[in-house]
């Protein structure tokens, strides 16, 4: 049985994350299932579905977060693609996350740029190296 | 003899934190002048100025990164100040930290809070309490 | 109007962290009131309330874990009272920080245990100095 | 040659860590020896020797911090079976993940978690998922 | 009783941090006097005693250590000291601040300078301020 | 079209990390080239080049920082190799990484040391045991 809140925040997730954030729940199952459900219920049906920020704003803000926290890479990969997902373009993440530097240094920037480097090869996207 | 950068970094130093940002690069002119310098060539002068992503959106992402950081109190204080000279509303400022609690934690963003709360009391803002 | 999930935070919140958890949600009343909302709902109404480990075992893990964080003061003094509040001793809680010490290093250590002997000062605790 | 306070250590990093915590200290000796003996000496000669918590709730406290601090996934490894090896339960340890996500946040919550999840795999333990 | 490893510690400890660091164990005394002890005993007897490093070559690791944690604004203040007291100029000790700005960024290194200023005002040292 | 400071600071690049630098900067030519040009211009032309420490000063500040940073094992690759190329001697290396352990624990020295001993095999170098 799954209250209104994880039944909105399961839409948000799947809306915002799609597949990453699904497999992502899937792979908590045998080890921590509550776990994927405050994922769902917490980051998603109480934070991602407030109005006052839209979810490009919110995407750039994650992306900071996870960017400066380091040692989040497979997060960072669940949501440069929600980046992508919800109309953020290539460029405007590769922006964003050099934005980081001057507060995170280089060496977090550098790592979350390699990983939006592999998004984006998955998913067959290029960004102008004329910036 | 201050460079191109230079003057392109204070411009937009001015422009972003205004007297705040002034403060810091003031009071380090006894002890760190140099840090100075770069505050304004490659945070402001290099980083700020870039095309890409607008002052709102940066503010956002400086927010979040400093959140994320913790012990950033005085630079959240001149950010915070900085996301309202550029257009953020109080309301926008305090759902962008809020929006880091998944990521970085109650605690990062409890912090962040207060320091939001403080700016806005010395600016004489009040945020609606009904969000 | 409140629903179940925040009134049985709200408990839990008020029978771990007492008046002093109370003091930071009054004090978010007028910033960031949903911020205030979440730390009842998800940190006690889904966290805190879960079985599986008692009051006891979870204050030393968030003890640990704000040590480890750095710069939490104000959440380390709310929560060294809190392991008061559920049994635990002063000197277990002193022994919880000081074991993190391999782990997160001595400045996280020094800052914790200064912020305990300020906790036990306030309520005339004192600490067996022959350990 | 050895001495006291080595020897007590060594003996203590067998009962908790086991042969996890010796391939570690092998894994030192043709590069940096003397951190294995600090392991030894200090980690566990001085701190986990000592009284006044039990090695269940010291394995509670590491966990802890090692989830905080993220990147310590290897750490993480050695001291989740260090943790079942000391008889805290595979529900217990994800129990105590879990509890850090208000402080630390999902990504280091879901990281160590991982980490649980190949630890269990590996000894053939299985959690029972309705928590 | 103390062990000759305390008494090597105690020895170093003077030698390096002077009353900074004599009034920190001081100040742990009714709180946790071992963690005071194993300052002395393992960062001291253990660490700083050792060959391979000189001690202006330990101070700057420590500083750079202490700026990148963030946080540490005492232990700082301590290890500024410190590294004046062992022969670093205030030039170069807030050059090696400024070197960590790459990798941790400008508000942890401003803090950092911040600490430097005072520790400098306090002892009524200058630094050029031509660099 | 490349400035002076573009010129100095990959000049400076070669001379300290050498081919594993120009491969970081290559790597970013098709994701984010300015990222790869601030290193140049800002962590090389800028802070590298300057006076008052050397380069084996810098290094043992660089791997501080990165060894206390955490989460940052392709940058301390970079680094260790850099502190080689500049003359620091391997065993100078590894106790630089130790010294850090008082600060930044354990488990941040141990994954900076296994990063050592991968460049020191890579490079057919050796550290006397005998510390």
């Amino acid at each position: 049985m799954t209250t209104e809140r994880y039944d909105r925040g399961w839409e948000k997730l799947m809306e915002v994350d799609g597949t990453g954030g699904a497999k992502v729940i899937e792979s908590l199952k045998d080890i921590s299932p509550d776990l994927g459900k405050f994922v769902i219920e917490f980051a998603f049906g109480d934070i991602y579905i407030r109005e006052g920020l839209d979810l490009k704003q919110r995407q750039l803000i994650t992306i900071s977060s996870l960017t400066t926290l380091g040692g989040c890479e497979p997060q960072l990969t669940v949501h440069i693609n929600a980046a992508l997902n919800v109309g953020l373009s290539p460029k405007e993440i590769v922006e964003a996350i050099l934005h980081c530097t001057p507060y995170a240094g280089f060496p977090r920037v550098l790592n979350a740029t390699f990983v939006a480097k592999e998004v984006f090869q998955e998913r067959g996207l290029t960004i102008a190296t004329q910036q």
